[in-house]
C-alpha cells in the first residue's frame, strides 16, 4: 500500500483556499499512485479555529469542505482532520475528528480521545472526548488512526486516564496513522519524535505522522511530518517550515535497518537556527495572510532591532523592509551609524527622523501640568511614545505592518514601554530570550558581518536619558535570563530559585517585576512563540493579583 | 442547625489578607451561634487564579492557609473552596476542592466534577473532574456538598455525560450546599436562581448558595449569596455587589412558606443599574486591589468620556478623578464646553490642553516623509496618539491610572485608534454597546442634570477631521448594535442574521469590520465584564484568518 503524507500550510477560515490545496494534493498523490493521503489534524479549517468552532455557520462551511474533498476521493482513499458533529445530546455538541474519505464519501471516522487543554491548547473547550476505539480497514489492512495528542500521554506521569492506543493495539492492526496539529517551539521536533519512536516501539507498528506547516499568528508549525519505522527509527521526514508531499511504500517501511551511526530521530537542527527559520516563516506568513507585503521598524542601532530587521528582510525581501531611525538628544552617534550600516548592508530603504522637535513641543504642551517637576519616567515614556506615533502615523499612511523589536527578556520584566517600543502587528523576538537574541546576531553574521560587530558588542541601552545602561535596574542578562526561564517556561517559585543557587533578593526582585508588569503585557502584540511557554494565548496570569509582587 | 454564609471580596494570591477575612467572619459566625460557616469556591486563593495553578509554591500557599483556618474550626465546621492535590498518578495533579473542616482539621472533601471551559472558564487548563460522590455527615445532617457549574448542567442540551446531585440524591441528603464563583453579566443573577431554584424543586431540598463578590480585573463577582428553599423560591439572599454575612437556621428555610404574591425569584433588578453597580465596583476594585487611588481620563464633551467620569467619580470619588480635555482644531466649543460643564458638576479637578501645537509639530517632523500626501487616516490617528501620549505623561508623572473610554460597538467594529483612545489600563465601558450607554446616562441624570444634555443629545463623533459623524461609516446605533449582539453574544452567522431580517449588505460590512479588527483587541485594555460575552478572555480568536472578512 502507498500512503502519500500531505504536509500543508492552510489558512484559517479560508475554505476556497485550503479545499483547493488539499484537492490539489490529492491529484498530486494519485497521479504518482498513491492508494491513501493523509492530511493535518483540523485540515479543513486550519488550526486552531479557536472560537469560530462555536459558530453554526463555521461547522457548516467545514462540513462542505469535507463532501467536497470526499467527492475527489474516488480509486484513492484520504484522512482529513475536521470538526463533526454529534448525535448524542449528552456532552459538548462537536468531535475533533479523522474523517476517513473513499468511494467519494465518508467511509469511517475516529475522534479524538485526549483533548489538550494547557499551554495555548483549549480543545475541550470546543471537543467532546471520544471513548470508543476501533480500527479502520482498508486494502486488507487495518489503520490504528489517532488524532496528535491521543499518542502523546506515555509518560511516568499521564495527564489522562485512557490511552487509546493501549485500546486500538487490542484490534492487532497493521500500522498506525496520527493526524496532529503540534506547534513548534524550539525543543518540540525532539520530544515529538521520542514520543513517536516510543510509541512505534511499544506496539511494534510503523506510524506515519501528518503536522501542520505555517504560521497562524502567534503560533508556528515546523511540518517534519514522518514515517517512523516499528524498529524504532525516523524512516523519513518531510521538510521542516514548507510545505510538501511524500509517498511511502508501507512495506518498505516496515521492512527497513535502521541505517548504520544514524541518529535514529533524524535531522536534529540547532535550536538558534530553528528560532531563527521558525520566525522567518512567522513574518512571511503573517504577513502573506494577512495579504500585506511591506513592514516597517524602528531602528535603534541595538541588536534587537537589528536582528528583527534581518529576519524580516529574509521573510520579506530587504526592498520591503523599511527603517525609521527616530534619534533624540540621547541617542549616541554611534547608534544612528550602526542603523544606517545596516540598512546599507542589506539595502533596504530607511528614513531618519529626529523626534527632538516633538519632544519639545509636548514637553511645552505638558509645562502647564507639569511645571518645575524634575525629569523622570514620564519624560522617559514620552520618547518611546514619540516614536510610537510617527511609526505608527508611516503604517497608516503607506500600508506597513509596524514589527515590534522587543524582547522576551525585557517583555517579562516590564522593561519597555506600553503605547511607545511596545507598538506592533506582531512581536518578533517577544519569545526571544536577550542571550539567546546575541546568539541569532552571531548565526545571522556567521558568513558576513550583516549587522555591525558595535551592535552586538556594546552595552545594551534605551537611551531613554543620559548614559543609561540596562544593567543599571537589572541584573547580568545571563543571570536574568536564566531566572526567567526558570520561572516562566519551568513553572519554578521563590524557594525552588534560590536552592538553585540564585540570590533571594535578586529573585524576589525579578519575580515582582514579572507580576506586576502583567499589565503591560496584556496589552502586546501577539508573539511569535518558539519556546515552551510563550507570553501570550499560553500563558494566562491574572493582572490585579498579589502573589511575589 | 445554624448555617452561616460569608460573602467576600477575595484578593487573589493574597493569602494573608484572604486568610484573615475568612478567620474573621468565622469568628463572628461562632459569636453568632452558628454550627457551619460556608465560604466559596476557591476562597483560599481567590477565583480565578489562572495559570499561579501550575505553581507548586502557589499550592502550598493554599494548603497552608487551609491548615489555618481548620485551626480555628473548633466548636464551629466551616466549609471553603480550595485547590487540592490528588493522589491518583493518572489525571491531572489537582483537585477544585470543597473542604469540610471541624475540630481542627480537614475532616471531608468533595470535589468539583463539572468543570467548565468556555467563555472565561478554564477550568479544564487545572483540574482533574471528579467521578465519586459522597454526602458528608455533620450533626445528623447529610450534606450534599457541590462547587458551582455541578448543580447547572440541568437543560435540555446538556454539556456533561454525567450529573452530580443525580449521584448524590441516592444517598438521601437533607440539604445542598453549593459554593460558587459565579461571574456577573446581567443576566447571570436571574438565571442563576433559575438554576437554583430548578435544583430545590427537582431535588426537594432546601440549596444554601455562596458566591463571590468584588472585581478581579476583568471578572466581576455580584454575590448574591442565598438560602433557597424546598419549596421552589428565594427564601433569602445577601447583598449584591458588597461582603456580606448572614445566618440561616435550617429548620426554618425548609420549613418557610412563600410570601403571597411575591417573585420566587426574589431581588430582580433592572438591566442598566446592574451594570451601573458592577461597573462602579469593578473600578473601585481594579483601583484599591492595585493600591492606586486615582484616576485620570480624556474628556471629550461625548458620551461615553461623560459616563465613565460619572462611574469612576462614584466608584473613588469625584476628588480622586482628574479630567483632561484636549481640544485639536476639529473639536466643537460645544465639546469643551460640554466637559466642563461635566468637571465642574462632579466637583473634579480638569487641565485643558490643546493638542494643536504637538500636532503641528509632529506633522512637520513627519513632512520630509509624508509630502503632499492628503490628510487621511494618519493624520486622525496621530491626532487621537497625541492625546494618549498626554493622558500617559501624566499617568507616569502623577501615578493616576488612566481610565479607557471605548464602547463595546466602537471596539467591535475597530472605530478607534490603537495606542491613542484605545489606552488605558482598565477598559469601564468596553463591554457596554453605545444604545447602552445611552440608557447608563439617562440613568445618571435620573435626578439632576449631571451629564450635559448635550453630550447626550448631540450626534456622535470623534471629531478627528471636518464635520465627521459616527453614522458617515456605520450604520445607525440601534441598528449596528443588534447586528454586533447577535454576531458576538449569540453567535449567529451571516445567513441567521439575514433570515432575521437584517440586509445582507450591512450584515457583510459590519461582520467583516469585526472579524478584521481583531488585531486591535488584541492590543486593548482589559475590559469590565458586564454581558454574557465580553471581548477579553471570553471570546477568543484567531487574528490571521479570513472568514467572514
Amino acid at each position: 500500500m502507498k500512503i502519500a503524507l500531505a504536509q500543508i500550510n492552510y489558512h484559517i477560515g479560508n475554505f476556497e483556499s485550503n479545499t483547493s490545496k488539499i484537492i490539489t494534493a490529492l491529484e498530486k498523490a494519485r497521479a504518482a499512485g498513491a492508494d491513501l493521503v493523509v492530511f493535518a489534524e483540523l485540515a479543513v479549517s486550519g488550526y486552531p479555529p479557536r472560537d469560530f468552532l462555536e459558530f453554526d455557520d463555521f461547522i457548516e462551511r467545514c462540513l462542505l469542505s469535507v463532501e467536497q474533498v470526499a467527492a475527489h476521493c474516488k480509486g484513492i482513499a484520504a484522512i482529513i482532520g475536521s470538526p463533526s458533529r454529534r448525535a448524542d445530546i449528552k456532552g459538548k455538541n462537536l468531535h475533533n475528528s479523522a474523517l476517513f474519505l473513499a468511494d467519494g464519501k465518508v467511509k469511517a471516522m475516529a475522534h479524538k480521545s485526549l483533548l489538550p487543554n494547557y499551554d495555548i491548547f483549549d480543545e475541550y473547550r470546543y471537543f467532546e472526548p471520544f471513548r470508543e476505539f476501533e480500527v479502520i480497514e482498508y486494502k486488507g489492512k487495518r489503520i490504528a488512526l489517532t488524532i496528535c495528542e491521543d499518542i502523546w500521554d506515555i509518560g511516568e506521569d499521564p495527564l489522562y486516564t485512557i490511552n487509546p492506543m493501549d485500546e486500538l493495539i487490542k484490534q492487532s492492526p497493521d500500522l498506525m496513522i496520527n493526524i496532529a496539529a503540534s506547534p513548534f517551539h524550539y525543543e518540540q521536533a525532539r520530544t515529538r519524535k521520542e514520543v513517536i519512536l516510543t510509541n512505534v516501539r511499544k506496539y511494534n507498528l510503523p506510524l506515519f505522522y501528518v503536522n501542520h506547516v505555517g504560521a497562524q499568528t502567534e503560533l508556528l508549525f515546523d511540518g517534519g511530518s514522518l514515517a517512523a519505522s516499528p524498529r524504532g527509527f525516523v524512516f523519513d521526514e518531510l521538510n521542516y517550515f514548507d510545505e510538501d508531499l511524500r509517498i511511502f511504500e508501507l512495506e518498505e517501511v516496515i521492512n527497513a535497518s535502521p541505517k548504520q551511526d544514524a541518529n535514529p530521530l533524524g535531522i536534529l537542527t540547532d535550536k538558534t537556527v530553528l528560532i531563527h527559520d521558525a520566525l522567518v516563516m512567522g513574518i512571511r506568513n503573517y504577513f502573506g495572510k494577512l495579504g500585506f507585503t511591506k513592514a516597517i521598524l524602528g531602528l535603534s542601532g541595538g541588536i534587537d532591532s537589528a536582528v528583527t530587521m534581518v529576519l524580516a528582510a529574509r521573510a520579506l525581501g530587504s526592498e520591503n523592509v523599511r527603517a525609521v531611525l527616530l534619534p533624540s538628544a540621547f541617542s549616541s552617534e554611534h547608534s544612528v551609524n550602526d542603523a544606517v550600516e545596516l540598512a546599507a548592508n542589506l539595502g533596504s530603504p530607511y528614513d531618519l527622523i529626529s523626534i527632538e522637535n516633538a519632544f519639545d513641543s509636548l514637553d511645552e504642551t505638558l509645562q502647564p501640568v507639569f511645571g518645575d517637576l524634575p525629569f523622570d519616567i514620564a519624560e522617559e515614556n514620552i520618547q518611546a511614545r514619540i516614536r510610537g506615533v510617527i511609526l505608527m502615523a508611516m503604517s497608516n499612511k503607506f500600508g506597513h505592518i509596524l514589527l515590534n523589536t522587543s524582547n522576551k527578556s525585557e517583555a517579562a520584566v516590564g522593561y519597555s514601554t506600553l503605547y511607545g517600543d511596545m507598538n506592533g502587528g506582531i512581536s518578533v523576538l517577544g519569545d526571544v530570550y536577550k542571550t539567546e537574541v546575541f546568539r541569532l546576531a552571531r548565526y545571522i553574521n556567521k558568513d558576513e558581518e550583516l549587522i555591525p560587530e558595535h551592535s552586538i558588542t556594546k552595552p545594551p541601552s534605551a537611551e531613554l536619558r543620559p548614559d543609561q545602561k540596562d544593567t543599571d535596574s537589572l541584573p547580568e542578562y545571563d543571570i536574568l535570563d536564566e531566572i526567567l526561564f526558570q520561572y516562566i517556561e519551568k513553572r519554578k517559585g521563590p524557594k525552588e530559585l534560590v536552592a538553585m543557587g540564585f540570590e533571594k533578593p535578586i529573585v524576589d526582585r525579578i519575580l515582582k517585576m514579572v507580576n506586576t508588569s502583567e499589565y503591560k503585557r496584556f496589552q502586546t502584540p501577539p508573539i511569535l512563540r518558539v519556546s515552551s511557554k510563550a507570553f501570550g494565548m499560553g500563558r494566562r496570569m491574572p493582572i490585579v493579583a498579589r502573589y511575589l509582587s
